[in-house]
């Protein structure tokens, strides 16, 4: 392989050059693009800061530890991504909506698939919780109109912080999960708890990065929903709980402000609370619904 | 925490703002530089490629898998760092050095301490190799000064292209390593075999990568050098083989121009080749010789 002159060897002021030059043209053109990028962004992050020969140890001895803490219930990576921002940057990029149109979040590691359908009005709570709640509100498009058929796929926390697949001998199945489906009033209600505010798993290598940033590795309350329907583009996001005192400061920032439901005290109801939140979907990507 | 306004919540464009505001002002001042910078280009690379949700999670599962691999025989963050060229980046902004001076490349993993000291001259070929060689040269100051009582720390792979710690079992201990301290005149002189080109370990995520790019996995043959004197900057380099085709595409970036070492065949002497380089030391940084 011959190269020009200037980027035969290795310089301090031509690296981005020599690496990126030794990428074959017959490579994958996407793959290319992305990774002469990633090469251009890494070395102008290490010339910004003159990055000392120790530093790059510590940096090559925390990316190994977060790799090896993972496994098939801990995804430290996933952390490290959503503590930097990195995750809700991506979300946000792939899920641009105009004004008006309700807005994604992170989908979080807690998801579930095959939970239980209900009717409206169903309770989804197996298993206690004193701050009982009722959700309610519609699913519409930009201008109002009712969305018939939206699929509503809801879950939380339980109130000491923890879903239910990360207390499985403790929790029910299923518990503080649940999946409705609008009528044509594009009306849903449902019955559950008042989420609780709760911090992501902080006893690997990026819970010490946030202590020593300084940081708190709390999440504001919230409620997950994903809506979707035939059409429309999906919706992935949580309802956040209006006064929590981590809204500021969510250690992966899911927060926008379009975002934050408020919960009302009901005094003459079966539940102590009651949240609503109107949903509104656009056109599917790339379609017209 | 109060954050003002416009990066209280999450939005596309303010992200950098928001991750890196989240930082206490108690947290060690260099980390918190670090992390800024970091944060500033990685949100960069990511908007600049726009990166999809698809190409997010393979990165994650990239990373994992790059960390799963590593054990106390394999760094394949580090193999990363070098393929990327952030190795010798990281390793040129630390050694920057006066025109005229050796300059250093990157260490390796293969450096072993503890390895037997030579009376110049010696052979520190322990198991066979056909196409032996003499090194030779002087180590001075940048006034030509020879520099006595410097340590010059050798080792290179043998004629299969292994180093002897990748195969304990095959090779005897510190086969084609050796110590040797310079004279009042400065000069060194040992016998070896001349060093062979080989593939850095490709069987994991980094090798995989690297195929994707249409690179190949290969470094020209090179004998490593460390040479460090009491008052001199220690010098880590290699010296590499004129003539090796893999010499402009080296797979870790290690070469520079001025580390390329004529290898002469020799006719009428106990060994096939000979080597001659010169080492140029300047003062310790920080300090004068």
């Amino acid at each position: 392989m011959t190269q020009q002159p200037q980027i035969a060897y290795f310089t301090e002021e031509a690296s981005v050059d020599t690496v990126n030059a030794r990428v074959s043209g017959d490579a994958d053109a996407r793959l290319t693009q992305v990774m002469a990028s990633l090469v251009r962004h890494l070395h102008a992050f290490i010339k910004d800061v003159e990055l000392t020969q120790q530093e790059w140890g510590i940096a090559i001895d925390f990316l190994t530890r977060t790799g090896q803490i993972c496994d098939e219930n801990r995804q430290e990576f996933i952390l490290l991504s959503d503590v930097l921002g990195v995750s809700m940057l991506v979300d946000a990029i792939n899920n641009r909506r105009p004004t008006g149109a309700t807005e994604n979040t992170v989908l979080g590691p807690f998801h579930v698939d095959g939970v239980p359908e209900y009717e409206m009005g169903a309770n989804i709570t197996q298993q206690g919780g004193r701050e009982t709640c009722r959700f309610e509100g519609r699913v519409t498009d930009l201008d109002g109109n009712p969305i018939a058929g939206a699929r509503i796929d809801v879950w939380c926390d339980s109130e000491d912080g923890f879903y239910d697949v990360q207390q499985p001998g403790i929790q029910p199945q299923h518990n503080n999960r649940g999946l409705f489906t609008t009528g044509s009033d594009g009306r849903y209600w449902f019955e559950g708890i008042k989420p609780v505010s709760y911090p992501i798993p902080d006893d690997g290598p990026v819970g010490r990065m946030l202590g020593q940033l300084g940081r708190h590795p709390y999440r504001p309350a919230h409620m997950h929903f994903i809506v979707s329907a035939d059409g429309y583009d999906t919706v992935t996001t949580h309802t956040f709980v209006a006064g929590d005192p981590y809204l500021t400061s969510d250690a992966v920032f899911g927060v926008k402000k379009s975002l934050i439901a408020d919960f009302e005290p009901v005094t003459d109801g079966p539940t102590r609370w009651r949240s609503e939140y109107d949903f509104v979907l656009t056109g599917a990507k790339g379609g017209t619904p």
